[in-house]
């Protein structure tokens, strides 16, 4: 008998001594980090109050309870009955019952209302029909990523059910390491912007933290070649922090390469990887170069995707437990900490932060058990990259719209479909509400539509006010009337054009390409309208070009045959900062000196030479921690 | 056709444009780092001057030109004929034809007197007979480890010769690797002495340096299991600085474990290896542990040995040349110098070194075209570490033994086989000579003996005033009257007991094992002897304990049946410093500091934790270099 079954052979002798008389079990296995408990007696299960939570602190898992198959209620009574359970008001839109694990699969508008108030509407359910209740938000703006995430995981239920088998007794298998240490080596992202990506090991473990691609250096991936992470199937774990791509552009190519372990990432980290990285496949072909790989590999990515909520502590391998907290940077961004060993050592790797509150966002999480190193992003950490406040950057913002539209102008954004486009939103529509500036249409173009709609799936994952007038009173921001997504092309952008003054946001947020080239086409040459920039423009963009004054703009526009014509930029343009999704350096700062306690070893990666020295250098000297500004391909050893 | 078999291709036809008409080229190979060339004319070659260095020159390789079989004269007359071309006085003991390759190895008292002035008498005898020539040292003194080795490699010709054709086409294969970087990871003796071991990796090829064990804590071994060493057979090479067991003992386990790649050293550290991890195996099963390998494997590691000399600049790998420079720390030791690439980078580990003159060699070489990173040893790094004068310790050690003599009393020194011993060796063959102190038997107990045979095989490898006195005069100092093999077991030794006063030199060297623990019951107990210890003694020793004044022995005398009897100590015990095989602190600052150019980073190692700490910052105040004290486990990147 190999140790993992004979470690389940006595979890199930520990619940069934737990248990009361009446109930029983009938099988226990592991599925991915939870434990899976079936029982004959679903309905007193669910009858006895905190039964569930009370073993899970008891044998220190998570579990989940099912039914055996044997006794599952036939689903065309269940479904009745369900229905005569949950409130008309939840707005359940389907139910997906899944014989095999004797789960069923509520969707609904409110999903609170089915769960109940401390979950006691779902044992209701459980009590009435035997079977397992879970629930997904029917996304509030048809979100085609979410839908097509969902069907795809049904489809592939099965598989995704071995592949979870396979993941939890990998997880839960005997160490056997007899030598103890913490390394981590440096793949990316060091001294540099782009292609994040460590490998967190022990002598038993190795995990893979992100693994992203470098934008304008296609060619400059991160180095899985060394042996550090050869051969990839050897890899426990990967842990995504978020779905930028620099961070998860090249997970899937992982599994081109033979990797076929979970993928560690949030709810939405999951669905917006499958966007964005679709997209990238998308765009690279768009200009000629040759992906890295298929969009099935983007299939293999979400089929082996195990989500885990803020604050869960799960196992990902023997010695190894991960907890994701939020990092205020994008939807479903997590700082992700690591308790290695039994009390052995700790690690949390930021990601991308944001440390103060935004109004999509809460401010970054810092507050750990325990952190002895942090790995921490840099992106601002020069010294003098502070931005300005927020509320004055809104105000600026604010003035300029309210001036072009006094003009007769039309307003013209570009910005990042995740993330900023949703702040930039919330920021119009309170202005708007409030009467700070007038009302009028404000159109979203490119993948910002659906971006929005993969947000308002997810309200869990927003700063808490925001959630609660989602739940509570129906008041859905993103549901504002002037929100308009222009999904009829050109034709709509014209009428856009010859209309009234209105604000268009649209991708990409560079300039580099996307329907923010047909925009400056149509209003560039307007005196009246404005070009404002809210991000970031990297060097070698069109957008940076355009803020450094370049108002003849080449444009190769393939639609039309065209071929070097030029377009003469006659639209006013003004650059708003303080909307970054990044910390500044006061934030990282912040960010570390809040900590308690602080960590003893800081490395400074994510951030170009000048940044993550400095920020390095300036940690070192105000707070006295050994801080690192790591090369790439560098192992630190830390226990 | 094999980007190698091409290349090969190549090398012919360039070959036979560069060589005189008249003269053919049968085929060309590889065999380890060198390129055989066999020809249908072997005399010819031989006749045409300088051929082989102007064509070596020219294809910056080095070359070794062969008989075709087809041509080769029969061994009988060749014989005859070599016989008449060597001078008598040569003292040839013995001549080995090897028909498959067409080499003769001559075997000789005075390889000088068949090599002849700058090879003239090697060429006289392919001139003569066709056969190829190698000439090896009879050893002046019998050592039966030469011999041994010299057998086994006779008997092993024909694998060994597939093993240096794997290898040659191994070194001298297509490069793959698209990207550069220089990285040295640490797998042990970092903040602590013992369990030497490094692996230099680039993109292309991945080398190790060192693979020994850690004295008096067994268990600690090099860390093989990390990615960086794995899978042990897809390292290109194994480089070893010198023989000493906490550089060496693992060596063979390697093979053990997979690797199946050619060993780099030096001939004497080849042989010393052979004799010291066969000790090692030995004292193993003698203390009740469990060998981690069999003798099996030691021949393997000398089967896959690759001697170089110094100097040599080697392809070991596409992109990794290796020069071995003298290292003045014992027979064969070698500063390790890898130049990277095309002028990429350079790379010199020190292994252990002595900096100043001794008597038995040539200080530490420490000028090199050009070195980045240099990965120094600091077993006397520390701020206090300075010794004594070695002219005034031997007039110490002479003191003591001439106030012992005229006690009528016996001087006992502990010593180590290799290095330490025949250092002594010297003082008191020139004190007899010179009259210093009275001519009186020097007995020499343990492996001593062995490893003082092995020395004066290697003459070229002594310091060069005692090569000469070797070489022409006939004064081999090893071989003065007063040495006297211990090889009669207890007897011999009660027979020196009760006789006149002498001078034993015995291992071990720290009083932990050996013969030394019989002479310390024979002599003890004498208060006219005295005991003399030379070399460091480590925490935890008998040795240590009894410089620290223990005077009550615990013998636990397995020979005897006995156990926890107990031995008084009565005899004298001195001690005389300053004939360390190692560099002291200031040793270790003049080889950086003599450094021309210097190298911008400095890797300590090799030392206790506050040696490399101490040095580490000297280093860096003093001279302005990067320097660092690794831990095991980390990984720098140069480049
Ligand atoms: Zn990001
Ligand atoms: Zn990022
Ligand atoms: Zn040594
Ligand atoms: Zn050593
Ligand atoms: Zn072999």
């Amino acid at each position: 008998m190999s140790s993992v079954d004979k470690q389940l052979e006595d979890l199930k002798a520990e619940i069934e001594d737990e248990l009361p008389p009446g109930i029983s079990v009938s099988d226990v296995k592991y599925e991915g980090p939870e434990l899976v408990v079936y029982t004959r007696d679903p309905k007193e299960f669910a009858s006895n109050g905190d039964l569930i939570r009370k073993l899970a602190s008891k044998l220190r898992k998570r579990i989940t309870v099912r039914p055996d198959p044997d006794v599952l209620m036939d689903a065309h009574e269940a479904r009745e009955r369900i229905r005569s359970v949950i409130p008309e008001d939840a707005g359940v839109t389907d139910l997906d019952f899944h014989v095999d694990t004797g789960e069923v699969v509520i969707e609904a508008e409110k999903p609170g209302m089915v769960i109940g108030r401390h979950g006691s509407t779902l044992r209701e359910i459980t009590k009435e029909i035997g079977w397992t209740p879970e629930v997904v938000r029917t996304p509030p703006i048809e979100s085609s990523t979410v839908s097509n995430v969902r069907n795809f995981l049904k489809q592939e239920r099965e598989e995704r059910r071995d592949i979870l088998e396979r993941v939890g007794r990998q997880i839960h298998r005997e160490e056997m390491a007899d030598e103890q240490w913490v390394r981590i080596t440096t793949l990316g992202c060091c001294r540099e912007v782009g292609r994040a990506s460590f490998i967190l090991s022990t002598a038993e473990t190795r995990v893979l933290v992100d693994c992203g691609d470098k934008p304008g250096a296609e060619g400059e991936v991160p180095y899985l070649q060394v042996p550090e992470a050869a051969p990839l199937n050897s890899i426990d774990a990967v842990v995504l922090t978020h779905a930028h791509l620099d961070h998860s552009a090249l997970i899937p190519l992982l599994f081109k390469y033979g990797y076929d372990g979970p993928i560690y990432c949030t709810e939405p980290t999951r669905d917006l990887m499958g966007l964005l990285s679709l997209d990238y496949l998308d765009v690279a072909t768009k200009e000629g170069r040759t992906p890295p790989y298929e969009s099935e590999m983007v299939r293999e990515a979400i089929k082996h995707t195990v989500p885990l909520e803020y604050g869960d502590v799960t196992d990902i391998a023997p010695d190894v437990k991960l907890t994701f907290h939020n990092a205020g940077h994008i939807l479903g961004s997590a700082v992700s900490h690591f308790h290695i060993g039994d009390g052995l050592y700790n690690v949390a790797f930021s990601g991308d932060i944001h440390y103060e509150d935004t109004r999509l966002f809460n401010g970054a999480v810092n507050d750990f058990p325990r952190v002895e190193t942090l790995v921490l992003e840099s992106t601002y950490g020069g010294r003098n990259d502070y931005q300005t406040d927020q509320e004055d950057s809104e105000r600026n913002l604010l003035d300029i719209i309210s001036e072009t539209h006094e003009q007769g102008g039309k307003v013209v954004i570009p910005a990042f479909a995740v993330g900023r486009s949703q702040e930039i939103m919330l920021v119009l529509e309170e202005a708007m509400r409030t009467g700070k500036i007038p009302r009028m249409p404000v159109h979203l173009d490119g993948m910002i539509w659906e971006a929005t709609a993969i947000h308002t799936t997810y309200p869990e994952y927003l700063r808490d006010d925001l959630r609660d007038r989602i739940f509570h009173e129906d008041e859905n921001p993103f549901l504002a009337e002037e929100f308009n997504h222009i999904d009829a092309g050109e034709d709509e952008r014209q009428e856009v054009t010859d209309g009234d003054p209105a604000i268009i946001l649209s991708t990409s947020g560079m300039v580099t390409g996307g329907p923010i080239m047909s925009w400056l086409r149509h209003l560039g040459p307007d005196p009246d309208s404005t070009l404002v920039f809210v991000g970031y423009q990297a060097q070698g963009t069109l957008g940076r070009r355009i803020q450094n004054g370049w108002d003849e703009i080449p444009m190769n526009d393939r639609e039309r045959g065209g071929r070097g014509n030029t377009l003469s930029l006659n639209m006013n343009v003004e650059t708003v900062d303080g909307f970054s999704g990044h910390a500044d350096r006061q934030g990282l700062e912040n960010f570390v000196k809040t900590m308690n306690p602080r960590p003893e070893k800081v490395l400074c990666v994510h951030g170009d030479e000048r940044s993550v020295q400095d920020l390095s250098s300036a940690l070192y000297h105000d707070y006295n921690m050994r801080t690192f500004a790591p090369k790439n391909l560098e192992t630190f050893r830390f226990k």
